[in-house]
């Protein structure tokens, strides 16, 4: 695992009508304060890469579709310097995924619909303290096998 | 509008691959404190109601399907008692509903498919705080035409 980023699995409570599936109480690990809750929608064979935040923690939980997250990780001084890492984060595998500042991301939706992603993040959008290269700036094949 | 409930628009920015969807920032309207995110899934037809809570503050996003939201107000110092108060929420009225406690609600799946309910609450999940009656106890017909 990436220095400093946490899976932690989650529950699903089957109700009637309805699950009801856990995201982020501020007592659970991972939680650094909370600035602002968003959605992104991930269509399928998307890929939205490489987005870094400068100061952001984010919380990443998949409750539609299926997605395909990608890190890497170039920080010199950190112990897993240079290595890649990859989760398939949906319903069927729920954890919420913790991506410390500084920590390149990529994600692509992998599910024949539409998939929805929600981070709570640490502090509000803030434009200045992300930084974004192109899918080609690191060595990473994104391509997904039919 | 009854006494304390708000309604906000919300932001969704088209992105290729996939659009945001804003759902609350700390400094928007109706935020109270973050104690816990969570999901529930609603399904097409299906009714949960009545539940209220002594202490959470509710706000509500539908990021996903159609949901019919019902509030009643039944505390007695209010201005807008025994007032019924009904809402249609999706990504085509992207709006969040804030409900404060001691007001009783239900909510239906009104979208062909199951819906995704985003509740960002003030407190941690509590069964000491909530409250639940019958669909019965309040007269109010859920019947949704076809």
């Amino acid at each position: 695992m990436i220095e400093g980023v946490q899976l932690t699995e989650l529950r699903i409570i089957e109700v009637e009508g309805g699950d009801v599936l856990h995201a982020m109480k501020r007592s659970d690990p991972g939680f650094n304060g909370y600035g602002e809750a968003y959605f992104s929608t991930v269509e399928h064979g998307a890929t939205k890469a490489w987005k870094r935040h400068r100061s952001m923690v984010m919380n990443l939980v998949v409750p539609v579709g299926k997605i395909r997250f990608v890190l890497y990780d170039d920080r010199e001084a950190s112990p897993t310097y240079g290595r890649f890492s990859e989760f398939l984060l949906s319903r069927e595998n729920y954890q919420r995924l913790t991506v410390p500042p500084m920590v390149w991301i990529g994600f692509q939706g992998v599910d024949g619909t539409p998939s929805l992603l929600l981070n709570v993040a640490d502090i509000e959008h803030d434009p200045q303290e992300t930084d974004r290269v192109g899918l080609e700036e690191f060595d990473f094949s994104w391509k997904v096998e039919e």
